[in-house]
């Protein structure tokens, strides 16, 4: 296995005057719509020449005209993380959505995923024989029209059965007169330096295991879907049939330090501003406060990251506090710091929390303002 | 000073069966406006008895029937962190409002400030005589509609200055044309195990200090602001004239923590189910996966919090992990799993965060639904 995501440095930026368009308003999350483009694309045709489908997870991004140019570039699909992400995806036309998360489906839940299925395909997972039945219980006669992928734990310990338990969940499924598709999983402990290859490996004997339990239960295996932006990149020959890797098309702190990207491949950033000098005597080590917080960063900081986020144009600057408006940046020694007024582009740790805070995106090419894009599954948390 | 919010326990739950309205999808917010209103009164009142005017944080809660119930129970007005979240407030009839941030103000947000000051009180804070002059500079002769506060650095070393520069900055602000009305301070480093009452004494200290030394360089002071939470409920003298505190209006988990609110006073959590059990072998303590998330509930974890929020029901349990739409819990040993599909009281982290999340949330009862609120100023980071 070999990664073919970190490809060495090689960003090459535009002149820090023009990177922010001037009529911005800061904090304000920008889209590089080129560089969108690229991540996309790359994605596409490395799945592709695997000879993998792909099913981006739309948690990431939640945009309309995003998931439009996966689907161009020849996504089969959407990944999605709840019923209502999957409703906005669905009135949008997107006809094949798998919700990737264990649902425990009542009644309510029951009578919308009944009326997703009208018009689109749509898939759940399913982690144990007691939320099978549940769910098929609810879905009544229309239980056959909800395909069921068995989720399993390969290793971040999370939801999902170990893999010789999926025939039985699967029996279940089949029982409650659930369609069962094939198995699912999420590497998540991918996440973390020097795991990604580990975790690779860990995903595809998960899957493997798992669907090969499902075929000697008697079940036909259609669907053997892997996940994880870090696993995605990692090249070998895997029993996946399909790959739901999310953050890819923005990258974020996380790609960056994992070196799962690289500079160059950051299409989201946050526009922010230098607004308070901090100087408490003439020892202290350079710091200032930017206008960029919790409220659009998020705050997620696993304790490997160097802080809470990073500057694309800066990458010896770390952001080592943030409160909700506020993030206290440490400047390098011997450099003279940002003036009041100047403008940053910061890059978030975690990018899905970040499109989940603001309602709206502006979309720059060449560092102008094209156009603005509604987040428009923003909180569907249900 | 003596801390008079930690009241010891004493929180009197309902049955667990009627906590959670049964017509809720989770994960949904549930506002208890019992425990809201409790919480509101008991504030203005010990706000009062110390002759301190009030002026609550709105970037807790967002919401204009709250900020209702905060001004109907006394408060002066309203604090806000960002102009889009005075604008709101304004517009539902608001007339006194604090933005307490050292905002830089380019021409666009002078023509918005301008706008406001057409019918409301406007303040907002300052930290550099850079700051001030450019503000003063955009807003031309309006400028002197815009009261400012100098900010001082009293601990959290963030924004702000050190008292004895606090003069310098008013100069400037005057010279530049804003009106100088005082100084305020935030000790965010009250939030912490055993600061609350060194933070207190820190607080006074810088604003103190800092008052006097506007008043030595001849300017009138009519506003002395503290805020936080954790610090409103020391008592003592104080050399504040006005108090901002927030989350104290729902509590959570972090107030726990610190020992500024019992369970009884907890007034937002999160409904959440009972999706995943896992287990990997009988050694194994037991846990479970709640739907509940990053994504709703927000992610800051200090370091000394016991994990990413708590049960409210449940105070033994803790919360291990957080991904975007699980929560791991780790439940006492030797005591039974809730079952798949139990539904449990969620107490975020940071409250503020998770208010920030969602477009409205559900206001309850003696545990009925009474009816729903908009999180008017959600999002409005600018």
């Amino acid at each position: 296995m070999t990664a073919v995501n970190a490809r060495g440095s090689g960003s090459q930026h535009l002149p820090l005057t023009a990177v922010i368009p001037p009529e911005l308003t800061t904090p304000e999350v920008m889209i590089d719509v080129d560089v969108l483009d690229r991540n996309i694309a790359r994605m596409a045709s490395a799945t592709q020449a695997r000879g993998l489908r792909l099913r981006p997870h739309a948690k990431t991004h939640k945009v309309l005209e995003i998931a439009d140019r996966q689907l161009a570039a020849g996504a089969l699909g959407l990944t999605v993380a709840t019923i209502g992400e999957a409703e906005v995806f669905a009135k949008a036309g997107v006809r094949d959505i798998f919700i990737a998360y264990p649902l425990w489906v009542t009644a309510p839940q029951a009578a919308r995923l009944r009326n997703l299925a009208q018009a689109s395909s749509i898939t759940v997972g399913v982690d144990s024989a007691e939320s099978a039945s549940f769910m098929g219980k609810n879905l009544g006669s229309d239980a056959g029209r909800i395909a069921v992928l068995v989720e399993l734990d390969s290793g971040h310990h999370r939801s999902g059965v170990r893999p010789v338990e999926a025939a039985t969940v699967a029996r279940a499924a089949a029982a409650a007169g659930l369609d069962v598709a094939g198995v699912f999983t999420f590497p998540g402990h991918s996440y973390a330096p020097g795991m990604p290859t580990a975790a690779a490996r860990q995903e595809d004997e998960a899957l493997r295991q798992g669907a090969d339990g499902l075929e000697a239960a008697g079940f036909r295996v259609k669907t053997i879907s892997g996940g994880s932006t870090p696993t995605a990149g990692i090249e070998g020959d895997t029993a996946a049939t399909e790959l739901r890797p999310g953050v890819y098309v923005f990258g974020d702190a996380q790609q960056l330090e994992l070196q799962r990207c690289v500079g160059g491949d950051i299409a989201l950033t946050v526009a922010s501003t230098v607004v308070s000098h901090h100087r408490t005597g003439p020892d202290e080590p350079g710091r200032f406060i930017i206008d960029a917080g919790s409220k659009v960063l998020g705050s997620d900081r696993p304790g490997w990251a160097s802080g809470y986020g990073r500057l694309l144009d800066y990458p010896d600057a770390t952001i080592t506090a943030l409160s909700e408006h506020h993030a206290t940046v440490q400047w390098p020694q011997g450099t003279a710091l940002p003036g009041l007024g100047d403008r940053l582009r910061v890059i978030p740790n975690h990018v899905c929390l970040t499109m989940n805070l603001v309602d709206e995106v502006s979309v720059v090419s060449n560092g102008a303002l094209t156009g603005r894009w509604t987040v428009a599954a923003r909180g569907k948390n249900s």
